[in-house]
């Protein structure tokens, strides 16, 4: 998948083809959808930038972008099961991200080159296990738990996403309301995020972006809104679709 | 190389006969080597694990084990250049540091299991930005520009090393001992990390594990000594070999 994101141009049109052509289609209800790039080279995240989101936690607006990384291995599919993990089974929390694929990608990406760096769009789940994350002022364990990054349901194409800064976006936590906004709200936004990471590090075909949660997270809540076996996590975007995980006990 | 150590068991045979003809041998000299394993699927790192290290940043001992993640595209070759980037060019720090590369790996590996899971083991340079490392709490965007974790200069397999915690480790500027400890001296072990860690997620064959930096960083010293264009940095632990960067402006 990396090597068909990188070298996408070449393939598009024969892309396009299989897709116009009526033969050898399959309904979605009979295929099991998988994270849309299984081992991504890198997947970078974004804290504290829906300013609802740093209210709720008590912090000061960063002057800087706060970047944390989540393991490759956390991946999962938009449909999974998401662990609630025997290390802790009572701190497990949703957060709801506008995920960017990146596809040519490069080193010093300016914020106009930065749209023409990225692939496509999907949605995600931060999943965040709390307690781990007041392990120590680093958050990538917290954040890279097995079936803690499940992202999807497909990638939609930057050509049919003209802008990614007025998606409204959401979380339910079996049905009920969690996370609500919009895009627009991101403190630093996408392009802004490239530019910055592209300063220190080359951007791959097929790396991910998670670009940050709203308001409403589970620990923040009162009474706390946490997750556990049984429940059903729909994070949506519009134009983007939905993922949908059912929290199961390791 | 990650299929290669993953299934090292059925291959091992065939590459201790190669390795016993005479045929086909390159001289040392005549290659050029580069990262043991190009693409990595997670590094993983962890911070103030040398008690000599802690007093030095000023900061108390942890009482948790401190973890960040550096960005698999920041590998490079053992005798690799080492970027000075025009983001940061007066800020850049050398950590030696024994990397354990994980073999089989697994989740939920006991201290009892956990020498088992390694493969081998190099040595390692976690090349650090300061003035991004100041940024934010978070530090992985500090760690991982492009070329900071070269490491090598081979894999010593876990059959050579019996105990991977009696090694001297040392690391010279410009031909100037700047650091020089003892793995003996790791505050969390290999073993207490590798327990640790996959309580969270699973290790995968090709991982690596930074375990940690003894005291004389460039930093800290006063005064400073940070790398600048020009400088040789030489990276050694007993028994595994060194490493040796050039810094160059990017």
């Amino acid at each position: 998948m990396i090597e068909l994101i990188g070298r996408f141009d070449e393939f598009r049109a024969q892309i396009q083809q299989l897709e116009s052509s009526s033969d050898g289609w399959l309904a979605l209800g009979d295929v099991k959808l998988r994270a849309p790039v299984s081992r991504p080279g890198k997947i970078l995240a974004i804290g504290l930038n829906y300013a609802d989101h740093i209210a709720e936690t008590g912090r000061e607006a960063p002057k800087e972008q706060v970047w944390f990384m989540k393991a490759s291995s956390s991946t999962s599919g938009p449909y999974d099961a998401i662990q609630i993990p025997k290390a802790s089974p009572e701190s497990v929390d949703y957060e709801v991200e506008l995920v960017a694929v990146i596809g040519k990608g490069g080193r010093h990406i300016t914020r106009d080159a930065a749209p023409k760096a990225v692939f496509g769009y999907c949605v995600g789940n931060d999943v965040s296990v709390r307690a781990w994350q007041r392990h120590s002022p680093q958050w990538s364990i917290a954040k890279s738990f097995d079936t803690h990054s499940p992202f999807g349901p497909w990638i939609t194409l930057t050509d049919e996403v003209a802008d990614p800064h007025g998606l409204a976006i959401r979380c339910t936590v079996n049905g009920e309301e969690r996370q609500a906004s919009n895009t627009k709200n991101l403190v630093f936004d996408l392009w802004a995020q490239i530019e910055y990471l592209s300063k220190a590090m080359t951007l791959e075909p097929g790396d991910l972006i998670f670009s940050g949660t709203p308001g409403g997270v589970g620990w923040a809540r009162k009474p706390p809104g946490l997750l556990k076996a049984g429940d059903i996590v729909r994070c949506e975007i519009e134009r983007l679709g939905y993922i949908e995980g059912k929290c199961e006990d390791e």
